[in-house]
């Protein structure tokens, strides 16, 4: 195991882990103070090492720029921050991401510009959810065309069921802690997608779009476009 | 409150329901001895009331036809039990039951024989869950000539919501304990239909087919066909 | 399926819903930035939809006044925003909006407000909770006119089950958020009135009034006053 | 501390506690061997202890008459076995013990054979539950007779509010584990009861009948009737 | 059925309650707005009915200031208010309130003020868990003078079956919100409480110190000190 | 809409789904009676459709003997039972599958049995959870010779996020009943893999071996190894 | 990583673990097939290896006899197998293993089997909880000898907090799942244990005795009795 | 009991706790307002007793300032405030804490502070968690040489089994609330290390790096380096 580990105290960065399997570092920001943020960041970039950086607080990107950390960009919405350019993919599938209204967009957003840094191709379908479910049907033959379909979905999170019921490639599923009441924070459609009556679903944790991309992601680099 | 109490020393019957809501009366039988059932069966049958008991099993089926009880008939895959004729009802509306699964089909079928007795017309739309969407679609022009959907589901319960959207009647809905792991008894599909995306849902107990059609039946009462 | 449907970007609008069901549009605000409320409502009401939206927060009212949006109307207690005028309906039954408490009266509100704009008359009956339950016996022969009661509670959620013995028509309970320890933000009254132990009842999500006067409407709708 | 112990390796008998607290001995027989309980129970028959033993199962107590243990008796619907006669109480206070429906006689009358074991009057209101709340008011002057309540319900456990907003003495809720899906084993009337409305209403386990008898007889033996 | 209630929109009063059991009105004020609680307070005082209102904030009660509501007294670490002089009581017993640590103080204030103000009698015993149990057996023998036990504590709520465990007086344990990580906002000891091994216990709601004290006065009323 | 769906009373079968989906049908037999299954399983025979019925007790296997069904072949084990042969599959990429324990086998077969009958190679790795990580560390090498890792385990579920770090294919993890106390029925590790911390997992419901492999063959037929 | 693993198909047996940490083999025979218990027990016994099988029911025990199985002992209260000798151990500490009431014994059991078989001493103190507090005090001085104390309980666990309070050396606890209603097999216990208010007790999982010897047997042979 | 409680009216204090135990004191600041908070520590301060304070807010610190607490320490990350020096201990042994992530380090150094105030050495391990298990395998040298593990882990928790399959000596574990979505606010972690299928860890509360400590020290007193 000849890893490459660089101790900067407050943490233990992997750098040989894009070259062991070939995607990116990310870094999950939530709970680092604005300094240990910082500190993970230069030290990625002093490597030329390009990293993905979710949960980033907007008081979080104040800080990096007072302290004129460069080259980043911040994607707002998806609350995530990209940071140098990542290597050249040549396995362009494209993966489908769907919404059941627009209040998930922010947990979509975090999925799509993940996919986008790590080399896929995506298409957006928001605000298609089955309490009017000729909105799905509009948008099907587009989501067809994709080599996977991640279904983000609050509430009741039935879009996942449906859609896997209408598509041949896998579905996974992201409850979004959208919604009140007994949503209970995302608990109510974690559980739904889970004993989701259609086949090829899985799920990834509540409103974690990055987990669904990333697993998207490795699939597309398990099956190269052009191997 | 001159209402009529029949005390029998286990249970106070309350005979003067009929007159009062128009509904005849109901036992819930689970939890009952042979004995207790017999009993209040037959208080009612001697003052001529009909009477329906739910949660009826096998056992104290066979209690009381030992013990001679006559003029009932048993609902075995509903587990209801019927006993004498209920009076007749001029206000035929028709409610669509309709269930994801095979397996739904129990909690379906005690709503079925309660809505039945209770004056109201049934139209039967078993196995057609959101899984394969095509198949509910195939049932709708015949769901859509109801005055009521009650939508029997379990696993993630997306049926209510679908079928919501697709209606313009009310939709009762019955989650069900079917499914396994993560269904957690019915909690799934219970979470999952209060949360419906789709307007005009409301929701009763898991596996409470007679509360669903109960409440039907109260609205074909309360707006009855000749009115 | 020929529904128009309007993409705005954010989401897809559903502009032939009035037609299709007989009921005004309506809008989850919650969660959505001030920028997207704004736009779906002008989106309407370029149209000439009316539309209702609730859960609006003040800092997004105060944006849509900022930004000159017309022609809407506040309901503060309710937190609901109604925006043009509803077509006229001749079906004009009532319903009894009854609460628990005084901290139930906002959710009432949403439920009463939306009941109005759909086209129903309500009564309003509140703090007649069952601790005292002298107080909701003289309000009982009011809520007996009413073709259907919503019955709003937090705590324990008696109110309900009681209600549900005393009239005949439907009764449909919203649990309220209302409550303190061990009522977990809603979750004992929404479980004591699933439980029900009497017939006649069905509910609804947490501090939902908007789904019970939306299911409410659909039942006063399949079977207007004049048919 | 010259409590006197008695070690019977299975468990530590406390002889003294009749002495200290003015109380015959209790044992709780669920989850012990049947030779542990006859060993029990003979220990404390040896030193004419008077003894209750709760949650007995047939078969611990067909084991008991095997090895001919004397002097007891069995009260097979509320499972309980007493052991020998009790000291004389003075203090004959009464109380009212009240019942939702049939189904939760058994747990009433654990309470109901405990109270009188434990030297109380009792007076029994079953099936008395909200869902016709004229049956609870026929009942009421006996209620208010007494000097306790103990009010046993399952479902949704709406009888402890309503009953503690007609009388004035204390009352004693238990939740039972009566009912079916979402009342989960009885967790639902133990929260509707903790958030009661009404004041004056504490709580004990689910189906734990001997605990509420056993509260209200301290409080009886506190303020004895003839002090 | 003669109660007089007073409908002051927001609220019905009701007037006669004192009359009825013998104790002074009591508002819960948490979900109130301060307007609200201004109207409910004048209505009382305007006819001499003494009130006493909990979880009052420190705005409602500025808010009261402001308007000159006269004749009150705010116990702030209690979070109470009381409006007017009760009545008094001939009967007064005493009763022991406990608390496992500091923080538990708020919640036995509250119990305490209250039970004040109903016409008690209390003893403070605070901060006497039973990690160190020494403290507890110094403080006994005072505890043993009264004639109910109320049991406050957090964390693991333990104190509640220790005390009843040396007292032979009734004990009324309140579970508190204090604690962290998995006392899930006093779920821990409110489950704890309910399983106590030892008699004599019953829980009222978490952080609930008015609904013991409550109950313990209903208790001293029954069994007044002079009869 | 030109879907074939053959209606045979008690479900609606989906014949096309074969030529739609390139998957063969499969049948949830848990909570189906012997009659219901015998009836779907003939029906998709007399159709000369391949199909694979999951959760198939030891009872209805013996029906469907003693009725004479023919060709079908039951994995004691896995609780799988496969009608007819599957058409062939040019796509033959290996899925590693991968208990924690012993104890989870039969889950583990449930996804080996699918995912072969589906067209996909399987190759077993029991025993090799993180408690004795060597074990695991022996197996890599086989391990990441697969296109995709299904890793099933119970008690705390860590075995997917560990393998997930040292392989670069897709893991979906399945979580399984097996365990004891606070593991709940397969909660702990539920909620244990939805947290992983390692990237490139999603998760199916507890013991959905099933579900899992359904998810990966999808995954397979998307990516087929001839395109 | 040189450990040897014996890879028998069912399960890959860690032959080298006593060599690596001094502790004998351990099999968790619950869900195990009473096969797959011969064939693992009888690779141990072939290799000369002690090992202790925990959670073994009758039916696996008899499987094993018929089976002519040698050399193993059936602890059966403890459900606890053991099979041929372990080696000396010379670091001879002690722990007392102590249970809040009868019922918990046969975890109690499971942990002292277990901690004799690992080399340590072990008291027993049984039935000493803490509703008669005197009973513990009465076994303290001989609890207090011991080097580590295991406390088994129930209900509502206070057995640890008060140990804890009393001794200074680790208090490492076990919750039960003796109780019954709102003890919600053993989770009452386990949140209480973990919420203790008393320094120095660590919790293990609900009925794990097994798990709290192993963990003191792990401290006793980091300190031995003569280094 | 001869043990000297000093009663400040808002607490009990044991001050006679670090003779019979060998421990100084502590406290638990949250909950307590600044006023308690000072008034306890001075108490201690003038019987020069060193106390420790844990989740001290800086609120309550910057009060301690203004008031002129002398000679404390506040160790900002892990909120905790050390007062005075504590007595030699002559029993140094090692703990390494070691934590799963970044986000995981306030709970470790609340651990790493106290077991330095009591007299232990500490080394620290953090961010190896197992998603990048060679980092693990790289700090391993250093944590075999100490004599427990402290395992501080959010997310799923693993990293308790893991290191517990690694080590010999005991591996307390801290669930941390690190995490989002279905974590639980700790919930997860918790249940994941109760459920450890390794040998040899015990838990303690989320976020409870005190508690973790406080029990090793006490395992270290307990067998002191020197005896």
């Amino acid at each position: 195991m000849a890893d490459k580990i660089l101790d900067i105290d407050v943490a233990k960065l992997d750098l040989s882990r894009p070259d062991r399997t070939g995607q990116p570092e990310s870094v999950f920001a939530q709970g680092k103070t604005p300094e240990q943020l910082l500190a993970i960041l230069k030290a990625f970039q002093k490597r030329k090492c390009a990293v993905l950086a979710t949960r980033c607080s907007k008081e979080q990107v104040d800080y990096l720029k007072k302290h004129r950390l460069k080259d980043f960009v911040y994607h707002e919405q998806a609350r995530v921050l990209t940071l140098g350019k990542n290597r050249d993919y040549p396995h362009c599938h494209t993966v489908a991401i769907c919404t059941g209204g627009t209040a998930d967009i922010p947990v979509a957003e975090e999925a799509a510009v993940t996919a986008e840094f790590f080399g896929a191709n995506v298409t957006r379908h928001y605000d298609i959810g089955v309490a009017g479910i000729h909105r799905l049907f509009a948008s099907l033959p587009k989501i067809r065309e994709a080599r996977a379909v991640i279904a983000v979905a609050g509430m009741e999170g039935a879009l996942a069921s449906v859609l896997a019921g209408l598509v041949s490639v896998p579905v996974i599923a992201v409850p979004t802690s959208v919604g009140y009441g007994a949503s209970f924070q995302g608990l109510t459609p974690l559980l739904s997608m889970l004993n989701s009556c259609a086949e090829g679903v899985s799920v990834v944790n509540i409103d974690n779009g990055f987990g669904a991309a990333s697993l998207v992601c490795r699939m597309f680099r398990t099956f190269p476009a052009l191997y």
